[in-house]
């Protein structure tokens, strides 16, 4: 079954507003096994609305139309569309209640324009609003479905779900589809790279669609089955995720959802471990991520951004005589700085950065781009040297995600010095 | 002159990816003073993108593209056009050098894939990306444009302004040819209270058009002024400037381009004072900020990120006691942390966070969202509460700007104890 999207709003338009409603109706459609084929937005305007709407009926099944529904004079989509087929208005005196009782509720002035809120072309199913005063509306017609809500994100985020969706697999019971998905995320190789890897898996004869998402630094992809049973839409799925897991092995970080720091995050709570940060060149940003997962008081002890020499030497005890010997960006004061800070915490692991973010401070020898990072412990302390070529802010980035990755191997195992 | 919008990519129609572009674009051509008559999203295929591409062309006098100029397999928009058109592709030499130029740069290795990127359809013209490797091109064919540009948001932002723009300007000249620009940048009012107290300003009588743009958790309003003569386009701007000051003044905190951390920067430079900063709620993101900007360590010299109790009385000398009677997030605790790092690092300035950034840790008095913000000189200490009600990366956003803005402040003589 093929699904039309059609967003209405001068806001839209003058893209005072961005639109959010398109990619939100467009997910959830594809977890259910529909396909999206076209996704317009339009002006509050009958002309346009009448035009933009049969140019999508022609497209596909269902048309899905947000926005448009306020009480107030440019909100016309209920009059257009009912224009548009030639369809009276009716009132519908259930929803003009339920509008006074929420203006009851809140102590709002009645003004006779709100009655607007509760009219609706002949025929239409009304499809309840729990969250605001204007209802949708689903239209059976030409052999077409037509689907109406309000554009207030919040309210076509409860609408579509819980009011279109059961229409929808009422309406379409035949489309029913298993599906199974699954999100791998790499880091380390570029989306080009990722893509040319990938390049002899047919997909398609696996039965499952591929998609990549590049968020920088991280690559990710989505396998997604759809299958008449359940089984065979695990099975086809399980096959696929193993053809690219013997191709992407050493650059996949996490099958599933979670953030790189989430996955940290249950690492080191799931082992009772605390840690403390000495951060230089990330400037704050790994104890940024790292307490952006709630709860991270749990492990997170503290952290220093040590950013002058003075402040590694006198907070973190990195003698003065090695810095000036191999330089703030070393190996030898990135194993100091994480060693320094786990005592100085009395946390059981110490995790460090230094280098250089750019674009200036770079040499021939170190490059901007060049970090060393550092995981201790009591018995231990691993040194990893990397060397990136991206602006400032993507350098800083891409060094914490380095960081967290050491810290996700170490808590697995994977990494030993 | 009329702009249909045509973003491309099969991300986009699976909701795995919001469509950001169209609404720049718009808000770009709206600054122009073009009407935008459609936008509509597309998967990556040849057939819907020719007839997605025809039924455009109909609305519009000129078409922006979006999308699918990568190097992979399922990048196939400059293919699928010049099919449209029965256009030969032919490779631009130029382009070519610049994208193997880039890969010796990065010490990426080549793949023979990228030489597509150096591919348009006869005719084009060739629209450089100076961020990317995908440059874009224009087409003028059967009275029509059609614009194609990188779908990546970084390169849109870029090329669209710089690329698109002044090819439509030469192709549609106008009398109204002298521009004048300028963005005010807010924090403290949501969006609809920004638009509602600007409702009563008759910005096209003033002949100025207003771009709104929300970059939570600021809101940025942009005003443009386009006239026949140099003088007339300032003196409009200024009138409407002075408009917007009149009516939002206490909420603007810049006049033009740059971001919070380096008009920051720029004061504590100018006025050569060194800052330390201690952060607990906000977990290193103030300081994440801070060193952003270039040659960040003239003035940072360390920061503290004390997520602990204990680390807030070891490190920072807060008194347990001060703690144990008035609670870690409280207005004695936060002043002791500014003064306490001040003088641990030694530096003219200490900047302190205390707060719940949630979901949980809130209370009745002190619930999720709250937050104590102190900045400490050898003389004096200024705090600030306050109380917002985001989740918890936004609340830590939040939380950070308000600590730069009283860094600001302070640094220009407006925020006094």
């Amino acid at each position: 079954m093929k699904i039309a999207i059609l967003t209405i709003g001068n806001e839209l338009m003058s893209g005072r507003t961005a639109d959010t409603n398109s990619s939100f109706i467009a997910r959830e459609a594809n977890l259910q096994g529909w396909s999206v084929e076209a996704m317009l937005s339009v002006e509050d305007n009958f002309a346009s609305i009448k035009s933009r709407l049969n140019y999508l009926l022609g497209l596909a099944d269902v048309v899905i139309c947000t926005g448009g529904l306020g009480p107030t004079a440019d909100d016309i989509t209920t009059e257009a569309i009912a224009q548009a087929f030639g369809l009276p208005l009716y009132t519908d005196e259930k929803v003009l209640n339920h509008i006074k009782e929420i203006f009851i509720k809140f102590n709002l002035t009645w003004i006779e324009n709100n009655t607007k809120q509760a009219m609706f072309p002949q025929g239409a199913e009304v499809i309840a609003n729990p969250v605001g005063t204007a209802a949708g509306f689903a239209l059976h017609i030409f052999g077409k479905w037509i689907f109406v809500i309000p554009g207030v994100p919040r309210e076509t985020q409860k609408m579509f779900p819980e009011g279109v969706i059961p229409i929808l697999r009422r309406e379409f019971p035949e489309n029913e589809q298993y599906i199974a998905k699954q999100t791998i995320k790499t880091f380390g190789l570029g989306e080009g790279a990722v893509d040319k890897t990938l390049a002899d898996v047919d997909f398609a004869a696996l039965g499952v669609n591929i998609g990549f998402y590049p968020i920088f630094p991280e690559n990710h992809l989505v396998l997604v089955s759809r299958q008449t049973t359940k089984e065979a839409a695990e099975e086809k799925l399980k096959l696929a995720c193993d053809e690219v897991t013997a191709r992407l092995n050493k650059y996949i970080f996490s099958y599933g959802e979670k953030t790189l720091e989430e996955i940290v995050a249950d690492l080191l709570k799931e082992k009772q471990l605390t840690i403390a940060v000495a951060e230089s060149c990330t400037g704050g940003l790994i104890t940024d991520r790292l307490t952006d997962v709630a709860g991270s008081s749990e492990y997170l002890e503290r952290s220093v951004v040590t950013y002058s020499n003075a402040a590694k030497v006198s907070l973190l005890n990195v003698p003065a005589a090695i810095i000036e010997k191999h330089g703030a960006v070393s190996e030898e004061t990135a194993r100091l700085m994480a060693e320094g800070v786990r005592k100085m915490a009395g946390t059981d692991l110490g995790l460090s950065s230094t280098g250089i973010a750019g674009p200036s401070g770079g040499s021939e020898a170190k490059p901007t781009g060049t970090v060393y990072l550092a995981l201790s412990d009591t018995a231990q302390t691993i040194c990893r040297h990397y060397a990136y070529r991206w602006d400032r802010k993507r350098n800083k980035l891409i060094f914490s995600q380095a960081a967290l990755l050491l810290l996700k191997n170490y808590l697995e195992g994977k990494d030993k010095p």
